[in-house]
């Protein structure tokens, strides 16, 4: 046995244990020690370096480490053995999340559309906007010594005659906080009641002195593998409060939901990837949003959470092994049984969590809230719905049939595994434009005017790639097959071109874009596109019958839809059809949140959806291998792009 | 401001800061150090003691410290102003709280007696005794490619279909565990229900592998101010499992409810309040209880609660002080608002927590449990029913009528006030006979042969005190008036009665009673006497027309009746008019707790009770004066007392 000793940058230190040739990420995450590592240990993301302070450990150089860095003591944890004693430094992972959270900024009207959009849509459809909460007055008359009534039996004799009601519930929040409150405003009261059941009995959520202002919170969050997003929003009126959007915390366990799975049937692994999601992650955001909003976190009273079935499963910190093993049985496709005092989440502790429903391990409540409001379940016309998250979802059909499929894209179009990748948040280039002849970029970044650039987010990396391949820079497999001052190769040959150099970036590198990342993102086109195609096969569709396209997922507002196109990520039909509707799980839970009709309907949308599980099409394979070129193969599918 | 220093006998210290003249109870009590003061610091109690170790204090030498001790540093807290730093010793409270803790020794029928009596008398009365939980075994179809259910609907279905019920809840302790518990025994489960609601719906708390050993747990908690008592049920079976009892831990925030409330209102005093009972009793007790009979804890699906009003109070961690402010409206006489999970019981966290009602700020669930099992409301005698806690309460009445009422007794029927006092465990001496000539004793100890007199027990306390008047060794006013070997003087002349020399007895010192305990005990069996006359005359009737007496408490099942008359306790009747019925609130919540019909029946017995403020009667106070007399003032009142 080895003792490793792990530093962190706050001057803190935990002392774990090593088996000889242990490997050292490992004895991080048995220790407990965050240690980010997307690609979950295999090597390929670079990001789990430790700096070795003493002792010395079984560990190679690696592509993501320079000399310089190698001698200043870099390793990649997940490629270290353990030989003897050694003290490592661990940059810290948590801090390093907290700067990727992003309060939005509500004053502007992109912010909120996708919202007023969804509301606008489903209430088009006769959905009523109304949920079951509501702020209720009532005065009581004061105790005296001939009415000696206790406090609980007083209100709930007052809302029972007010409301018309048979069953009032106070729960123990309420019962412990009422004698103060009906003595300081001589038992008159306002109430935050919910109707429950068929009969409409009331359940008190909360209750203050008679002039309070009081606002009825609720949470939407979309739990993406990558990326999660939260929403507070007025119960009543639907107003958006306020937004955030952060990393997820898991992601040092694993960039897709295989690796998390894996980490979280280690021994401790469910609380650990719990914890990650919700102390890290959602109640972090929770607070910086309330604290924005200046909205007290405890008037949350109901949450409503759209995320695929792991990280459903994962959230609710239930086994889940079952989901990646045959038959692919998870523990619920929908429930109705966690409340927020299960989950340890710092809103109130009675707010119910509405999931939005699975439809099967691989496809989850993001996609069928987001096909609520992408309303293709409204609609006569052959609709394609995509979802583009680290796994990437489709649904087609109309209102009379709906198929849904996924497919692992990974997180390229969230900006994961691009080295300059980030999410669409401020200083990420969201388009660009490179002249054909200079090789000189033009672009635009997300932020304030005179923002410079920091990283790449989804739609400017698809733009980025378009431009190049347009401007014969780099060829169909994505290798640089031009030179010039923005073009670099390493001393292996990898090519690289220079969107901004360091010295007119906000960041202390170059903003590049590498054929590694090119790799990595014709990877994740690829597998969607092969999906759309095998999908269609399998219904006998032809693209050409598509109708409507609704774009999904955090790829940015900026997407260029006929770039997209260029580089054989979408087929090859009128641009007029493609429409970005941003984040539609986020958008979905808000409309469930809101609205009982809805929540009910996406039960309905859900129950009514097949699924075509594409590792069974003998043909998706090949599919896949033709698509990762740009744009294809086959040149044929894609006309637009060969006439340019 | 002077830095005040707590050390501990573990070795443990903890500073506090005092103003000037600060109390230094008060300042233990601000830095949360535990300082046992039953009388809530009012010097009469002399258990705050500290020894000064550093530094000086502004404290007099009291009664209750020697010469000797004061001058090794001993000193009263509450008797004792901060002048400077100071570094004192506070002895280990809370390792003689859990020394006190009593595991019972089921083997003995003595100890079940009282419980398996309760479930007989219920039952004649026509109650049956079954609740609405049971375990059930479920096989579900194995999922297959074929056959994706999730879990939970699979096992919801299987158990509608085989209860032939519309809803099944399973909570989120379910929801975690079943995908391993399915799996572990290819979906043949073994589940713990529960039916609520009218239509018999099913609440799932538990589920286990087919073949797994289940008991379904039930926890009777009697929370008395001095003492609390529990009780490990087979909630199928009635079979005690487990008994136990400890001091409540929150004897030294004040022995009586009103010192509790008053401390429980300054700042963070209900968070300590209930932790003192909670943290600090209960979950010991459970832990214990649970330890012996080799009961895993979180099977413990559902409890009863029977305790006072301010008790139910300061358990739930609810704002008490309306209770002892007119016009004394607690939050609640009953409620079914409490689960295991909201408290912080180390029990199921599903469990619910039935609370024995109370009828008024002044008579708790104690009553009402203990009436149900008096059985006075099922009979046509005119009854009396005396609880004799540290609040003594009496119900009077029959099948047509009843009225309760309070008084302040004090601890000193559970051995609290006095000196060599204690519960009745080993070492207790619980009865007693004292030679009208050599004035030798001879008495019986609670425990194994052989066991050493540690100190008195109620029941003992009033055959010594019966014993002393007897032989002339006291007067009616309780003053030592003979001397000898065993009476023995201080030099301020308090006498006291040696009752065990230190060389026989199983403490570190002599086992004796003093004038004060003496004194403190008069004025205890004075409050209630004075309340049995005060109550009756209010409803005409005279002690003669009582025809059976139920006296329940914590005072030891030795108690002897005549002797109890003898002192003026209980009223001159025929002696064989007594029954000691035992703790009458435990073996209530018991009843509550194994059945439905008793416990609906436990809610009409407290709505049809009536209640007299005794303080509102104006001879009260005259009667109690009278009554703190050996026997009475009006020796006409105890004609077999004069006689002898």
């Amino acid at each position: 046995m080895f003792k490793v000793t792990f530093r962190f940058e706050n001057g803190e230190a935990v002392d774990g244990f090593a088996a000889a040739e242990e490997n050292l990420l490992e004895v991080a995450r048995k220790t407990n020690v965050a240690i980010d590592a997307p690609c979950s240990g295999n090597g390929s993301c670079g990001k789990c370096r430790v700096k070795l302070l003493k002792g010395t450990l079984n560990s190679p150089r690696t592509r993501h480490i320079t000399e310089e860095e190698y001698a200043e003591g870099w390793r990649l944890s997940c490629a270290s053995k353990v030989e003897g004693d050694i003290e490592v430094e661990v940059p810290d992972i948590a801090s390093a999340y907290r700067s990727r959270m992003k309060v939005a900024d509500l004053s502007s009207p992109e912010e909120v559309a996708i919202f007023d959009n969804a509301k606008a849509d489903v209430e088009a459809a006769g959905i009523v906007l109304k949920n079951d909460m509501e702020v209720v007055d009532v005065t009581m008359d004061a105790p005296s010594l001939e009415d000696t009534m206790p406090d609980n039996e007083r209100l709930m004799r007052a809302l029972k005659k007010q409301m018309q009601v048979e069953h009032v519930i106070l729960p123990y929040t309420v019962i412990c906080k009422m004698a103060d409150v009906l003595r300081e405003t001589n038992f008159s009261v306002r109430c935050v009641i919910g109707r429950t059941g068929s009969k409409g009995n009331i359940f008190v959520y909360d209750i203050f002195p008679k002039d309070a202002k009081v606002i009825i919170g609720g949470l939407a969050i979309d739990i993406g593998t990558t990326t999660v997003s939260a929403l507070l929003i007025d119960m009543v009126t639907g107003d958006i409060l306020g937004k955030a959007s952060s990393g997820n915390g898991q992601i040092r366990y694993g960039a897709d939901v295989i690796n998390r799975i894996i980490e979280s049937a280690k021994p401790g692994g469910r609380r650990r990837l719990q914890k990650a999601v919700i102390d890290e992650t959602i109640n972090p955001l929770i607070q910086q949003m309330c604290r924005a909003a200046k909205f007290p976190n405890k008037q949350i009273y109901r949450m409503c959470v759209a995320g695929n079935t792991t990280m459903n499963h994962l959230f609710a910190g239930v086994n889940a092994d079952p989901v990646r093993m045959e038959p692919y049985i998870p523990t619920f496709y929908k429930t109705n049984s966690l409340y927020a005092s299960d989950l340890g989440l710092t809103v109130n502790p009675d707010a119910h969590i509405i999931i939005a429903p699975n439809i099967g391990s691989y496809v989850g409540g993001d996609i069928t809230a987001g096909t609520l409001v992408s309303m293709l379940w409204n609609k006569p016309e052959f609709s394609l719905f995509i979802d583009l998250g680290t796994n990437g979802e489709l649904v087609f059909g109309n209102s009379d049939f709906m198929m849904s499929c996924a497919c692992s894209a990974g997180p390229a179009f969230e900006g994961g595994d691009i080295s300059c990748g980030m999410r669409a948040t401020d200083g990420a280039i969201e388009a660009c434009t490179i002249d054909k002849e200079t090789m000189e970029p033009t672009f635009t970044v997300v932020g304030d005017p005179g923002q410079k650039p920091i990283g790449l987010c989804g739609s400017g990396i698809i733009d980025v790639i378009s431009e190049l391949f347009s401007a014969g820079i780099i060829n169909p497999k994505g290798k640089f097959v031009r030179e010039g001052e923005r073009i670099r190769r390493d001393k292996y040959g990898m090519g690289s071109y220079v969107l901004a150099f360091q010295k007119d970036a906000g960041a202390e590198k170059d903003v590049e874009i590498t054929e590694v990342d090119i790799d990595n993102f014709i990877r994740a086109k690829g597998a969607i596109f092969s999906a759309i195609r095998t999908m269609l096969n399998s219904l006998e569709f032809d693209v050409s019958m598509i109708e409507e396209v609704y774009v999904a997922g955090g790829i940015g507002s900026g997407i260029n839809m006929k770039n997209a196109v260029n580089i054989g990520m979408f087929p090859d039909i009128p641009l007029e059809k493609f429409h970005y509707i941003g984040n539609s799980s986020l958008s979905g839970a808000y409309t469930m949140l809101l609205s009982k009709e809805a929540e009910r309907m996406t039960y309905q949308v859900a129950s009514n959806m097949t699924y075509l599980e594409l590792s069974t099409v003998p043909t998706y394979m090949d599919e896949f291998v033709a698509a990762c070129f740009i744009p294809h193969t086959d040149t044929s599918m894609f006309p637009s792009v060969s006439q340019q």
